[in-house]
């Protein structure tokens, strides 16, 4: 190894993927896409591709089972999988299921974990088709790896948006990062006063959002309804702001949002007081909230126009004039892509 | 969660992967293979299936980083997986791989680690096509997946083998298992005095076998020119001892094997005797040889009769005959299975 010590705090998690997988060429002649998309794409026929993507979640960093039910946490895990599929507008087919755990863990919370995984799958109507089993040291450990179907033409990349495009996101934000604020916040009332009971009444909405998102199928089967190609796509899991950059980047554009368009729950928005925490930043940065997020040529706007489940945020412009937060005052803001994040 | 609480050692690792996945049915109708087998087996066309197959290795569990070199690291990691692609017959095309590190790692381990995954993928001409990286709070956690390809009527799987098929395996075993014990014993004595130079000379080898194994494409394609399918196949990851099981039990099978004709080189033997243990028991038991332990027909024994790669070491009998070994006195001694292995 050389003498030079380059902190990983430094790069950032996107940073750090660029710069390891740089040197890599390709060798097979039917990957179409590799690293740097939600999925990747290989080519199984003249029509068809298979996607594939995957996850590592550790104890301790993606969650924490003091307040984490191992059910919830299967589903879970599932699902950020096949949101990625989805996010190439693609159906999702099989996953894998890897884990490690200690030895402290008996057999009937393992059998918790799968229930839920089980219940993703039944749901989702993929198979679970392997995996690999470990002790692990510490805590517990689950990769999964999600496979899914698309025909050539349907698949959707980062970087297909083109100027003037909508840029139109699914569901509201920052409701999953409130849930996490809640039961976080009741996780230290109980490691002061165990005797206490959770406080988390009237927050099902919240705690919903952060132990039991649902991946946006619903979406890839509405705008297919609709007759709307999204012309980019990318599942919104680190926070809005950190995918509106990759879907710029990849695209080769720049992007102008405003705030006051942004979905947040009323829900949401009254937790975020609560906290005294601005709505707008939880949305932009507070992650896991599985929505879609894509673009949409203008033509298309009356398509989806009204929707509900549908909201326009803001537009693609070109590369020079960057990545802007339009403010309730009409003033423009450079957006902040955030840095490194689990 | 039930009262009952049931320890995952009483179980083994197959039989906790039995419990835990035996209530999940398929959905998908191109689903033909899940869990089972050295891989998945998705069928993509008339012809054609994709084979998916995944690893999880952890610091302290599958690898020591004290001796344990980051580019080798990467190879074998990327090694494993491929293996068991070609345990099915088919061909490796690309690969996911995921990662967490805490802070502690630099640039230029992760780079090291890298560059050994890209030396395995340009060896064996596979690309990288994503992965996942997260920062973990206590060692290096590495996820692979690897997808392949084969045509539906070549795949090979674990439960193809007939009464009276010989049982072959390729190169020779135990020697992986006798490397890490070379290291193992390094690692003590500089732990017992910093100051000592390791004495690993002469062991090339069997340190090789351990750090740098390679998976047997070679195998593979050798069965091909000399016109020979496997009946069933596996790869030797766990000990001979237990793929004989997972064999014989997905072709619901016995099998007879012979002590004298297990291939052990010699290096391999003198370093058994040299810790006091029995050769074959390592060979037996050792695992991490990535061999491959396949049957054929008898019709095909004069094609690969006198080939320096593959040993006849033992045939399969009926189910009721059981899993034996027979030893240099002519006495059948029932073959033990492992328990719970990493």
């Amino acid at each position: 190894m050389s003498e030079k010590r380059t902190e990983l705090d430094e790069l950032g998690e996107f940073g750090l993927i660029d710069k390891l997988t740089a040197p890599f060429t390709t060798h097979v002649s039917n990957t179409i896409k590799g690293v740097g998309d939600d999925a990747a794409v290989i080519s199984i026929s003249d029509q068809e591709v298979m996607l594939v993507t995957t996850d590592l979640l550790l104890e301790g960093v993606h969650f924490n089972l003091m307040y984490t039910p191992l059910m919830h946490l299967g589903y879970k895990a599932v699902m950020v999988n096949l949101s990625d599929i989805f996010a190439m507008n693609g159906t999702a087919q099989q996953i894998t299921v890897s884990f490690a755990v200690s030895n402290r863990f008996p057999l009937e919370a393992l059998e918790e974990l799968y229930a839920g995984i089980k219940k993703a799958c039944d749901y989702y109507k993929v198979d679970l088709v392997g995996g690999d089993t470990s002790s692990s040291l510490s805590g517990l450990v689950i990769s999964i790896s999600a496979i899914g179907r698309a025909n050539k033409s349907e698949v959707v990349y980062r970087s297909g948006a083109k100027e003037n495009d909508l840029l139109v996101v699914s569901g509201d934000l920052g409701g999953a990062y409130m849930g996490l604020q809640l039961l976080e916040r009741e996780k230290e009332v109980f490691k002061a006063n165990p005797s206490m009971q959770p406080d988390l009444e009237g927050n099902d909405y919240l705690l919903e959002r952060q132990l039991k998102p649902e991946a946006r199928q619903d979406i890839i089967h509405f705008l297919k309804e609709l007759e709307v190609k999204p012309t980019s796509m990318i599942d919104v899991s680190d926070g809005l702001a950190s995918e509106i950059f990759h879907l710029s980047k990849a695209s080769k554009l720049g992007c102008t949002i405003y705030d006051e368009k942004i979905p947040i729950d009323a829900k949401t928005a009254m937790a975020a007081l609560d906290f005294n925490m601005d709505p707008v930043t939880c949305a932009l940065n507070g992650g896991e909230d599985y929505e879609l997020l894509f673009t949409i040529s203008m033509e298309d706007y009356d398509k989806i126009k009204g929707n509900p489940h549908m909201t326009v945020i803001g537009h693609m412009t070109d590369l020079n004039s960057g990545i802007n937060l339009v403010d309730k005052n009409g003033a423009l803001i450079p957006l902040k892509a955030q840095g490194w994040k689990n």
